[in-house]
């Protein structure tokens, strides 16, 4: 298996590369860099996992999400250069969707049909929820609301003021963790860690982890360019694309590793790469994203759609329900699954 | 009292069938439906606490959710058939609102006035809301969000998608429940059930049962019958009669059960009663009557009036909280009591 | 500090009524306002606290709540008589966002800088969020959404059947703690009250804890009238004058008993002040005052303005996520003002 990614990423890359060139036709572009990019994850999660050993689950968790995210925010920039509001706005919903519907659920059920019940952290899951509900029900409902009643400028002001909070409590969240209260975090899957051997040395997973991203990002570059036409062929509104396409496609390398991870019964690795990566997703990108709009043509409020933003509370609501107790089994996976779908039917047919 | 019960239903039933025959007027009808239907409501309860007790709480729960809700559909289909959808959607409201607040309620507090504090197993409430959530926040929310800017093709379209997908996993819950992790639910008031005999033998208890449900769905759609003409006559819209009065008289055999097991410090089989029923009704009632629909001249899309979802919503909020500590007592059941005449209050007025 | 205060009080008290006597211009007497109440509210903290370690810590939380809540209720009689009732809800609405975001947030914080981690009763979090959920999330929803869809005399029909609801419940809940099942709420900071003692006799602390009361009230009625001017000069809205200015002057009792309380790690009485407060204002003041308002030239309904009701049920949510493990430190009285702070520049911005 990791024989054939290793063949994958070899051939995909300068094939993508020299079909970008080429002018290549956008639908086997978009096939091919599918396919890149999903090998190119797995070499994400295995250098994540090798220094996740040597560093323990916690960063192990946080590069783990800092990589997944780095390439949706360089994305995204793209996008906002290019005025495509509206797309940015949906994929960020998407990568909110995909991490607590799709990577957990995916996580749960993966994991489950191996354990009977997965334990982790109540301590995280009790950070995270809180945040999450910070995030998404208070940090994103209200601008939504308050807009409907506010002209254009007041609606952007408090964008700005709900963005620069948000990054704000997330650093400060950061500095909680890692200063303040870390003993209180470092316990979890301790039985586990024993005796296992990273794959590859520190340095050598640094550099295929550097490695990787930066292809990643190039091969997602040139997925986004064929969005457009794969909307007319297929039928596909934008909203479905991203919403539902780059949330698949841009978590592969979350969605990788969490699932590793939950297979080898280290729940609390996977839960914090899905649920920490759409904190940072929502408190971090979703921000910087606003304040950097502020320097182009177009600026972006902090406003989705109500579809949107119902489907991020909902999708929220029953994370927090499931997770609560900190375990898991596979029947909580199914459930976040049967979510994700009915919410990807709903923007398919929007 | 039993006794009583026996009169009523063998002068209720032939009352009921003779007076449909010679058209009686409808108020002696409604009158003579509504006490018949609590009278057999009786003699089910009593039924499904024998087979309980012979079988264990679990699969009496389930037992008596199967047959408070096979009237249910067997009502449904009828309305259904004669395209009264805005009925058929209310008596749905109404039985996951009747179930969660009225029933519940009853049984906190009637129970909590005999026992101060009544415990209940925590795997089955945290599998419970679970479900609730899944249910009333994720599978009736987005249709009802996304299909306010879709057309009526597209409505129908998720509204087929989101029963398949909640039927499924309502037949994976009981997998999960019955077979991958039996054990984890069988626990709970073992403390109760040590040298308890139950009323009747399992043959006689099963006759009785199936008996008294025929009995029920007959006079059942007798009384939906006089619901036009109580409209009327005391200025009831379809939906305070859809909402409040099918919830009352259509849940009275859970609500028999539920309390008589209540007050027998037995909260974990009431709980599963009302809670068992109303996820019955939202993963597998309505999602069946969406599908029966199809053949039916109007097809019912899965799509609530605001009002409906909003009371369904809220109601689901706060059981989860009031039931998450697997604790009740008599001010938790007056809560929820408050909850609902708040509800039906409102119904009533709109 | 003390020493100040007392100044400021005997200072304070007499230059606002001969300010309001000799017509001050409107700036000074908000500025001497705010000043003399914030120093009356030390006193308040001080009584109330003394009497607590007499009392226990639910007898104190209760005095502290009702003494600040007396004052709110006499100021909104006095708005409500004004016909002002868009003030009346807006200052409803910033009491209860005030107490649950801001005097909350405050005593985790600095409670939190000095403790690493404060617990607080789990039977006290589950009795209030039991209640906070009915009151916000049913209560004033329900109201709301049913209300879009009713004329205006089914509205107000509605307003007072919720407010005898809640009313009663609010009454019951009280015999439930003090009455029914008074042991179980006992617990708590035992450890901390050993040896403390009283600052002034009991006598001493009923006679300054009516004094003050009388002294807020009366300055606060001037505070009042110079809101009008305050909104004309800074351009602040109504909105923002009732739910911010107001919320924090009104609430500056419980702010600084909450975080004497909270820094002395007597969290149980913190919690308890915050949030009884809270549900004291939700499901007392509230339908009191709807109910005073029929015999005044125009009633109030218990219908909140959409973003009202919105920052209150998401600051519900957050609150309740937060304080559910009975567990508090420095991050999480963060979060809830960096959530204070998000809604209340979005109703600066309305």
């Amino acid at each position: 298996m990791n024989r054939l990614f290793l063949i994958m990423v070899f051939l995909g890359v300068p094939a993508v590369l020299v079909g970008s060139i080429i002018h290549l036709s956008d639908i086997p572009i978009f096939i091919l860099s599918c396919l890149t990019i999903i090998a190119l994850a797995s070499f994400i999660g295995r250098a994540t996992e090798s220094l996740a050993i040597v560093s323990g689950p916690r960063v192990g968790g946080l590069l783990n999400a800092t990589f997944g995210n780095a390439v949706e925010l360089i994305i995204s920039i793209f996008t906002l250069k290019a005025g495509l509001i509206g797309i940015v706005l949906a994929s960020l919903t998407g990568s909110v969707l995909g991490n607590l519907l799709l990577v957990l659920g995916v996580s749960f059920f993966a994991g489950g049909l191996k354990y009977k019940t997965q334990r982790f952290g109540l301590h995280d899951v009790k950070y995270n929820s809180g945040l999450l509900i910070f995030a998404v029900i208070v940090a994103f409902i209200i601008p939504e609301i308050f807009s409907q009643t506010m002209d254009d400028s007041a609606t952007l002001t408090l964008s700005i003021g709900v963005s620069i909070i948000l990054i704000t409590l997330y650093v400060a969240g950061l500095f909680f963790k890692l200063v303040t209260h870390r003993g209180v975090f470092a316990s979890g899957d301790t039985t586990n860690e024993e005796e296992e051997l990273p794959e590859w040395s520190k340095k050598k997973s640094i550099l295929i982890l550097l490695l990787s991203t930066v292809a990643v990002a190039f091969v997602s570059e040139q997925l986004v360019h064929t969005f457009e036409t794969l909307g007319e062929k297929f039928g596909w509104t934008e909203l479905f694309i991203g919403v539902i396409i780059v949330a698949i496609v841009g978590n592969a390398a979350e969605h990788f590793s969490a699932i590793t991870m939950a297979m080898k019964n280290r729940m609390d690795v996977a839960v914090e790469i899905a649920v920490g990566s759409t904190l940072q997703v929502a408190m971090f990108v979703a921000p910087i994203l606003v304040l950097i709009s502020l320097f182009m043509p177009e600026s972006m409020p902090l406003v989705f759609t109500i579809p949107e933003l119902v489907a991020m509370v909902t999708a929220t609501l029953l994370v927090i329900n499931l997770s609560n107790d900190g375990e898991s089994n596979w029947f909580e996976g199914l459930t976040l699954l049967a979510a994700y779908l009915i919410i990807g039917i709903g923007f398919f047919l929007l």
